[in-house]
């Protein structure tokens, strides 16, 4: 295990009603308060009139930031700056998804430099302060609303790119499961897919000792093997879908991470993806997923691969090992299926001719990873994504 | 699951060396220190003189408080707070185990109340502020450097009582597994039992549908078991002393109470054992476990030990339940006894002749246990673990 210092800063309030402390929150940084949500789906919920409320209720002043897109972008981001500064805004609330989130984080993080937005994006360096940030959960995918990473698309360079900053964690998060009963069952399986994919980027480390961080994630991702498959056919089920959003907090919040290399494979390759053709986050991943990990099973990796199998998807202990690796990288490309996900780039419009741009930009960060990857070897597992 | 508000907030500098943080995280609070200690094992392993050298070279003052009991007693917490408020103390800095981090929270809580700290105990109410406390950590037992509870034994009046306020979080704690290098096989044992019961105290709960903290509770279970019995023969191996200490602190930290029911049973018998006949902790919860899980296995409890049972002791799943959870309290058994850990109150020298008195002050808090449990249920339970 490698030193480090944990530090979650989050809190959080979970389960249906809390967001009637979503004022007692605010009002710990003031009452000027930026509204970042996207699409529209809040109002339809009904959570968008409940928060006008609540504020109205205790002399807190909303200005809006909406139609933030679902990989949003630096434009977006630039605009919510224009807000924060016109009106002095003392806390930025994001409702919605991750994407929301992450515009608000990054909003929060450029208010206080004086450049473009895309400035911060690629240097976290220049961030001074970051004013506080308040997430009302509407989506289980990415996690944002309790980690201290933000995603950023610049939609002129093809870039999607991530930054941190210990700053840009959230406050408080809100989680409410019944938010996400609305939640269609593509998005509910992209979202599971996200979650496990986070997972899996720390689980397939080969820091030695982690013995304890390594059956966390297995609980995790139990936890979406479980649940997953219910949220998709249940919609309401109070249950799984509050199993799955504590598990997406946790997949990414950092738990997982403490102690071990952090150094991450298919969210690089699938940034790349997303960037180009703007496609949906969690499917992308699920595609690649399985195509990975046969690329990078071999005799060093097959102990992790046997591990997972055995933990997570039960696979009898007796079988050679060769067989369990195997059998978990068809069960994991199964699950991902049977929650309706495509297996194949083709199937979401990514064709060929863009493979090998995106495999050089998606190996530019790869020579650290689990397996180390060169662009010929992103290369070919893209290739192997096709079809 | 029920909702709640997470908030864990202490900050972990984890692993070998990180005492070498300690000043900047005492100088964000102020530079006049409380240091507490127990018996002077700090001494022994130079981390007394390493924390010397580290305040003296960054204008630190410390003044000292030692002599600290493994439960420790309301008269050292008025000593300490009269030293805090002779030296207008800062920062109330614990250097050991459970114990001395205790004393050290309600020192810190007691300063700013004008009566006795035994009135702190009995009343969390009272507390009004509670200094910044940072503890490093030299045993892996209680956890107590990563939550917001203390218990404090009153001799006088054969009490030993637990307070908890949101404020006596650490915050910092430090924990370097070469501390515990020095853990005698007999205290690394105790602890190993004392983290399993504060998981087991979680993880038998009625609450429906937690099913990713159950998993979590399961990791941290199965981490002890595997970890203790090496910490116990290789009392130098890096990767078990890890694994124990960033278990302890996850078993209690609050991580498996958030969204269950959280009233514990083991612990309050064993507190009544422990303030009458001052034994180790650990090993009277590890006598009372099996005892406690044999008495309330019947129809209702079946599937919690069945899940138990196959989860964590990897028994075959095709067996019969009822066997299964007979297995699984016998594999409990025998995981204490094999760390050499007493199996009956006899070899601890406890006797019949309080037993009932003893049974009658638990049982005034297990109303709403997981079985309820009245001072007949109790005084079996303890009659059962006598020989």
């Amino acid at each position: 295990m490698e030193n480090f210092l944990y530090d979650i800063p989050t809190k959080v309030y979970f389960g249906e009603g809390q967001i009637a402390h979503l004022p007692e929150a605010i009002k710990e940084y003031g009452s000027r308060v930026l509204l970042c949500y996207g699409s529209g789906s809040i109002k339809k919920i009904g959570l968008y009139d409940e928060i006008i409320r609540l504020c109205k209720d205790h002399q807190i002043e909303l200005f809006e930031l909406c139609d933030i897109e679902p990989n949003p972008r630096v434009t977006s981001v630039n605009e919510g700056v224009r807000l924060c500064r016109e009106h002095k805004i003392d806390v930025v609330l994001a409702v919605g998804g991750g994407s929301t989130i992450d515009c608000a984080k990054v909003i929060a993080s450029s208010v206080d430099y004086e450049g473009d937005a895309w400035d911060i994006v690629l240097d976290k360096k220049k961030i001074k302060n970051v004013l506080p940030i308040i997430a009302v959960l509407t989506l289980s995918a990415t996690g944002s609303e309790m980690d201290h990473g933000a995603v950023i698309s610049n939609l002129e360079t093809h870039d999607k790119i991530g930054v941190g900053h210990p700053d840009m964690a959230p406050r408080y998060a809100f989680e409410d499961p019944t938010y996400t009963y609305s939640v269609s069952p593509y998005q509910t399986a992209a979202g599971t897919a996200d979650i496990m994919s986070h997972i899996m980027e720390c689980y397939f480390q080969s820091t030695p000792g982690t013995y304890l961080v390594d059956r966390f994630a297995e609980a995790l991702l139990k936890t979406c093997i479980h649940y997953g498959p219910i949220a998709w056919k249940e919609p309401e089920n109070y249950e799984a879908r509050a199993n799955l959003m504590w598990a997406s907090s946790w997949a990414i919040n950092g738990l997982l991470k403490y102690g071990k290399s952090q150094s991450w494979t298919v969210h690089p390759m699938e940034h790349e993806l997303s960037a180009y053709y703007d496609i949906t986050h969690g499917v992308g991943l699920a595609i690649l997923t399985p195509n990975w990990m046969s690329y990078i099973l071999k005799e060093e990796t097959l102990d992790k691969f046997v591990e997972y199998g055995i933990n997570v998807w039960n696979i009898d202990k007796n079988l050679p090992k060769k067989e369990i690796a195997e059998k978990s990288i068809l069960a994991t490309r199964e699950f991902f299926n049977s929650l309706g996900i495509a297996s194949t780039l083709k199937e979401v419009g990514i064709g060929e001719e863009k493979l090998a741009l995106m495999a050089e930009k998606a190996a530019a960060s790869l020579s650290n990873a689990y397996v180390p990857l060169n662009k010929d070897d992103v290369l070919t597992i893209f290739q192997n994504s096709l079809v």
